[in-house]
């Protein structure tokens, strides 16, 4: 099999941005074995997306390489990068899109991509990324790309604090099914136990389950999901939508035996 | 070309859930050919799904491995089943999901898939399914995934039955473009051509066509369509939308000549 | 690698018509590799499609087959076609949905798709454009797939126009972020300059940028973008939807100095 090469944008799944990608990597000899991760991610959420590219990414086998490109400051001074991290090689702006990925795995190599005389100054997905993919699907070496680059942009990611009335977190994604994603890590969960339960913006969720199946249809529960995360849920429902769970809404598990 | 694995999931286009499920199929010495059939299902809605599955995935090569992951109840006491019908593998939930697939087709061998102990409650597909599919794509014959499995659950599937009235089906599925597809056959078209049209939701529907470029846009109208049933269409428009047509609604052929 | 082949339809992206067309696709000896370039494209708009095929498809190397099905007078009079265009291949009804990709590069040679006696009145994309290219794939020279075909169908692209109030253009294309793509090509950018802007509708739109970044979140702005055209956006946002742009509106560049 070819070289694997994920694509992860915020270009909608039919644009015509896409293609220019895919058609240009397809040029390189050996072709390449090209893996749609996401292109309906929200425009221009560098949040969004950075949660996403570390989770989905280390799926893949090491030697993978990652083009990742939400990149609202296309043609400004925030550079492209090659960013080697734990075997992974990926391609993405430096601007905090990798943050999550590098917050568990530091970053073994950054280098700074050089951007082409003719590149655009709108699309550097095309012009800058998928150029720099085609010289390593060609088989040259990333150590030739470009300069080693200073230390990569980061945002601070929300932590679950300890406060007088509890722990608090805060709901982190939102998959396609309204499953509000929590940044509580699974060791909490003794805690839910004992509290009975969560609050969503001060709505208490009190059915804690196992899996989804364990309450009927429609009902508010908390899970530990498969991100290993604490997740808020409406069974075969929205929970994004019936509890008005939006990415930041503030979720406390309360201090001191149940809710 | 390396083994085609396809992609039947209800978790929406851009999910890490997909993601995760393809990083781990590209594993396999070898890799496979990834398809993406559908990621925007209805959420948990097992009969769309084993509408689509029915029709999708015989269109492949025999040999082909399709994952059908639609299983709001992940976690509970339904298994995950290794099935093999008409030379196809499929690796599905035991949820009445392949109902259709079987019903013209019975399953030539049937396996339960173990779930492995570090399994997460809440993601079968990456972790029951997407492991019994490495172990097929690595080679391992069937037989060693799991025991036999016992008759797999089916739902009824709403047949035609003939009334004083005439003769009624339903809708079954709806495409992207908003046609109707019934679960009237194509050998009912002569009583239509009869009759004069057919009746959806009691409202006449009586320009009976060849194709929809035989009437101008915005026109109602019936014909079979290229699943080899009678569909209901509005040319050029949404007969879901613009006749207020839903999965489940009556579709009527008139006894005794014209409707 | 073997062949690549693209599909560009209205089908859906979940839609059994596409799962049906890249089934029949990896029967082909030695398969296929399949790259979806767009499903999800207005239902039956030939006009979008046009412009969507002449820009993403020769992106990809010469030799790429492409399969492309918008196809709202299926069964009828227009004929499905074999086309070659500089290198590239591509199967399609002749419905003018290659207009554009065939303005800027005259077909090198046009055959006529036969149709299977036992092809459907509604499913051409699967009943003949697949049919046909199953045999491309194994190998026949597309000389034996039909006679030679007249000119193919176009439709009158709308131009820039030299009016006494300055260069009338208009809004050709909508990407996924809401960016007005219009048909003022990039040769008119001092003029844009000197103008200071230009009308979107007769609403002036004076921040004339390099790039999206180069002015504040909510800016409407205008510029010359990745398609080598003139376009009118809002930093971070949907110009669209914020501006009331759609397809067809009207694009004025002032005569004579600032607007």
């Amino acid at each position: 099999m070819s070289r694997i090469v994920t694509l992860t944008t915020d270009f909608g799944s039919s644009s015509v941005y896409v293609a220019e990608i895919k058609g240009r990597l397809l040029h390189a000899p050996g072709g390449c074995t090209l893996v749609d991760i996401a292109h309906d991610l929200p425009a221009h959420d560098i949040r969004a997306a950075a949660w996403l590219v570390s989770r989905a990414c280390f799926a893949f086998p090491p030697g993978t390489l990652h083009l990742v490109v939400i990149d609202p400051g296309v043609g400004t001074a925030r550079r492209m990068v090659w960013v080697k991290i734990d075997g992974h090689e990926f391609l993405a702006p430096d601007n905090g899109v990798l943050s999550l990925a590098i917050a568990a795995r530091p970053p073994e190599a950054v280098r700074t991509l050089p951007e082409p005389a003719d590149a655009s100054a709108t699309f550097h997905g095309r012009d800058v990324v998928a150029v720099a993919a085609g010289r390593l699907l060609a088989g040259e070496p990333p150590e030739l790309l470009g300069r080693e680059h200073g230390p990569l942009a980061r945002f601070d990611e929300p932590l679950p604090a300890e406060g007088v009335d509890g722990l608090r977190g805060e709901v982190r994604f939102i998959d396609s099914f309204g499953n509000l994603i929590t940044n509580l890590p699974a060791d909490c969960w003794p805690r839910i136990e004992a509290a009975g339960g969560v609050f969503l913006s001060e709505r208490p969720i009190q059915r804690v389950v196992r899996t989804y199946g364990d309450a009927p249809p429609g009902t508010a529960v908390v899970l530990v999901g498969s991100q290993g995360v604490v997740e808020i849920a409406v069974v075969e429902g929205s929970a994004a939508r019936l509890l008005g769970g939006e990415i930041g809404s503030p979720v406390r598990i309360a201090a001191g035996g149940r809710a």
